[in-house]
């Protein structure tokens, strides 16, 4: 007999973390306490019962709400003091998947990309296009200034200055890029991805990094795993990091536990630094980086919400 | 010992074809010559020792300059009537990837995604930044009547009198789709894909498919093969077809001439209709295809040019 699945949640709020001599004791609480308000939003639907997708959604919706994360409100500028936002679901049972990118408008990104998903024809919208399907779905929209933050806006200032200067990039991965996502398996075996992010600090306009790629920096397959990821997207959209670590759970027999910490140890030997949080159809979820930290969280059948940033062991608190 | 790499090209212009029924002589010597055309403009340049690269570049420009298929001039027009184009091409060495999408004024928008692998941080540039960064490399730019064919426009019209009739969709897949796209495989050994489209008719403006996501409809890796695909683009992306393909040839032990049937077998039972060209680092191209037919060719050491549109035998001729 097999016994029936168990629900679990993972998140991230990025391998972009301040370093551990940088944070003071308000900051790390700060950080702690929205990681497990993200947690709790998609813990109190998976233990009643919800879908996968659904505990995915509110966990980023969370992250994305919070402003000490890199999505939505938050989010980081573009070269030009623009902010392009990208977000993506990914449905493991029927592999349903929308995505949007280049985006700013709709205060939670990730239901832009679930009404992709949803409503559409499209997997992945991008642009005013993107914007104009989000408002067909009668999504809030915010202005501009409510994603903006003064500690992003300082961040380009800094890059920008550099670059004038030819200085060479000494910013710490806080300072470049973040992400947030969140995994998760409901009761009934279904698995969900999602990811959101405001990209890299100083970023080309109208890059698209591997959060809206699927099989990149989002995946979700029942049969397999679901997965998100952050870190230097294009690494991570060339090796094709989400659907690698499937294709070895699938064809070559290795566990999620074997694969995941093997392909982020693979894309560091390219210059891939970053992380991922993954869940497979049986088995804790698993949580990896190769950078010096990654903002993350679980919680599994027994309802204990474990969150940690740098390498430290897990702050465990009772749901 | 093992022999030297021997030079292969295969291009597509897309699995939306003509209906065999509604070929005239005419134009189906058009698109084959059209076809030729690419495959000449490719494999004068592998015949003479240059990088796979160059050759899936060339071969890709021949048939975006070509009005009949699908790709920069002939684009299909989105819903609003506009032209948003997307490319992509990958290096199959370091697996440097480049790609746009939802542009419109580069000639060739294959030499966009070439500068954005080989002159950008990013791997993948969208719209009005995509066009900006375009435009900084000096590329040719053409006004969008360029690009605009009658044909085109009457699909356009076609479609948008037949959603406004609430009538079922009975178009060919010439009417719906197209895409262009190369392999190769040069002396060294190094294989390169690139792709390029003007996406499906009466698209939602801002929808990408799955030319420009690597992984789904554009490959390369020399250590299992480069494949360029063709088809309803969704399914593509969320099945991600091209490295599912090199995960069957890298962890499953598979022929090319064994995965890349099978996938494009499945592909169809999830509603994704088209085809795609692949090569390994041995052994001739593999063309397949689950819709009706094809524009495709190909030619090896022995510089005959094949050519085919439907299921018919490749008609053939000396390069």
């Amino acid at each position: 007999m097999h016994d029936p699945h168990t629900p679990a949640l993972a998140i991230h709020g990025g391998a972009g973390t301040i370093p551990k001599s940088a944070l003071d004791d308000k900051t790390l609480a700060a950080h702690h306490a929205g990681l497990r308000a993200a947690l709790t939003a998609g813990w109190c639907l998976l233990a009643a019962g919800a879908p996968a997708l659904d505990a995915v959604t509110a966990a980023v919706m969370a992250l994305e709400d919070d402003p000490l994360f890199n999505a939505a409100r938050g989010a980081v500028f573009t070269a030009d003091g623009r902010l392009e936002m990208d977000a993506a679901i990914m449905d493991g049972k029927a592999r349903r998947a929308g995505a949007v990118a280049g985006i700013c408008g709709p205060k939670n990104p990730i239901l832009a990309a679930r009404a992709v998903m949803e409503n559409s024809p499209a997997v992945l919208l991008a642009g005013t296009g993107a914007e104009a399907f989000a408002r067909s779905q009668n999504l809030v929209f915010m202005p501009e200034t409510y994603f903006q933050t003064e500690r992003r806006r300082a961040s380009l200032s800094l890059e920008l200055n550099r670059r004038l200067a030819g200085a060479p990039d000494t910013r710490t991965d806080a300072d470049r890029h973040g992400t947030v996502g969140a995994v998760a398996r409901d009761a009934a075996g279904n698995l969900a991805a999602a990811t959101s992010t405001g990209g890299m600090t100083a970023k080309l306009p109208g890059r698209i990094g591997d959060t809206p790629i699927f099989g990149a920096g989002t995946y979700a397959d029942n049969a397999t795993c679901a997965v998100s990821c952050t870190g230097t997207g294009e690494v991570f959209v060339r090796f094709t990091a989400a659907s690698e670590i499937a294709a070895r759970l699938r064809h070559a027999g290795q566990s999620l536990a074997q694969a995941a910490p093997a392909v982020i140890a693979e894309l560091l030997t390219h210059g891939g630094d970053g992380g991922l949080i993954a869940i497979a159809a049986d088995g804790p979820p698993v949580l990896t980086f190769n950078s010096t930290g990654m903002y993350r969280g679980y919680v599994t059948s027994d309802g204990i919400l474990h969150t940690a940033i740098h390498r430290e062991d897990f702050t465990t608190q009772i749901s």
